[in-house]
């Protein structure tokens, strides 16, 4: 079986993400990240699905990506925006070369395992104001990691697969329940309550909430309040 | 004044890289990475570089790498070849994506300081076997980081600085000398003594101490044993 290292955040995509990389046959490293972030509950969602869709090994590491601050998502006193979806611009819950970060952990990982594929999570759809979720941005990621590595430099190819970039919410949660991906395991909200529910407010939980109602199937988030009137 | 940010790996390249750096005008942002590493002494020399050399900040980053494996400089059970330097191949030495870890970690720190330069003291000549530590890695990496973050999608490019590239030892350390990088301060040995002692016949070691003769400049590292002769 080949081996595939999937970037597991315990959200609605990078699950589907793993679902696919599945289905196309691949033994299945996932990877996650305790990076000091608000809703570091969502580790605790990503050993669930990672159980649940039985992957061959499960990592979590723990890194501080508060200590560089600059986003809403590490830095207690910043507000994470709500009840609103912003168009223009990049928002505050950008974190600084976070997804850099993680691909290159799984790089590592990967050139240790001789793991040609990475499949990332990334969707251009709903988050097109995250530099590090674009298409352009994958490529040349891959340009690069075929370059840094042992395994590109004896030949073997790295491939990053972005299979959600151009999928709206609706289309990945409908691509998902035909997997049966849990959803039911997985956590969007930025800025969930001490108990962990969601908050329903937050960019995360709207394009999640959005998601569920556009493709027809029930969404089962438990949120703290009556979640955001589904976007038009 | 403009900032940079330099990976101070508490070495000679890296130092040299710093003085580089200085020399240009930039206020200086240095990272360091207790990565696990076999030789994580190089951490305490990078501190007394950066405090010499009159840094901005200067932040050491704690990290595990060796969970990953892969290498002889962070699995103990792996032998650092000794006596010898390899010509073919990729040295067991190479950590898998490390300067891809590293350089994120930068780009994070960079993107948050808007700091639009980054240096790297990586060079091609002596340690021709790692792939990133090569001119067209630094390319690569430098293109995905400018479509990776922030500052890159506001049109304030990013440059990954390599100063280094084509030097030799001998030429860095003369080049060093000319800006009083304080080469006694600075660490190269993989495979250092508990107490903190230079092997003298480690691929780094047999690098550096051929460096100093062939520059003509008296060596101040601290060894163990007689180093290894001069390369020819």
């Amino acid at each position: 079986m080949k081996k595939a290292v999937v970037l597991l955040s315990g959200g609605l995509d990078s699950a589907t993400c793993l679902g696919i990389a599945k289905s196309q046959g691949f033994e299945i490293y996932a990877i996650s990240f305790d990076y000091k972030q608000r809703h570091s509950v969502e580790v605790d969602f990503a050993e669930k699905v990672a159980n649940d869709m039985g992957v061959k090994e499960h990592r979590v590491i723990t890194i501080d990506l508060a200590a560089f601050g600059g986003s809403s998502l590490t830095v207690k006193e910043m507000e994470v925006p709500k009840d609103h979806v912003g168009t223009e611009g990049i928002p505050n819950t950008y974190v600084p070369a976070r997804n850099t970060i993680f691909l290159s952990y799984a790089l590592a990982w990967a050139d240790v395992l001789e793991a040609q594929d990475i499949f990332i999570g990334v969707t251009a759809v709903d988050y097109s104001g995250y530099p590090d979720c674009r298409a352009d941005y994958v490529a040349a990621y891959e340009t690069m990691a075929n370059l840094a590595t042992k395994m590109g430099r004896e030949g073997k190819n790295i491939t990053i697969h972005a299979p959600l970039q151009y999928l709206s919410k609706a289309e990945i949660i409908k691509t998902g329940v035909k997997l049966d991906v849990p959803y039911e395991l997985t956590h969007s909200c930025y800025d969930p309550s001490s108990e962990g529910l969601s908050c329903g407010s937050c960019d995360s939980c709207i394009y999640r909430h959005t998601g569920f109602v556009e493709a027809g199937i029930e969404d089962p988030t438990r949120y703290a309040n009556e979640p955001h009137r589904p976007l038009n």
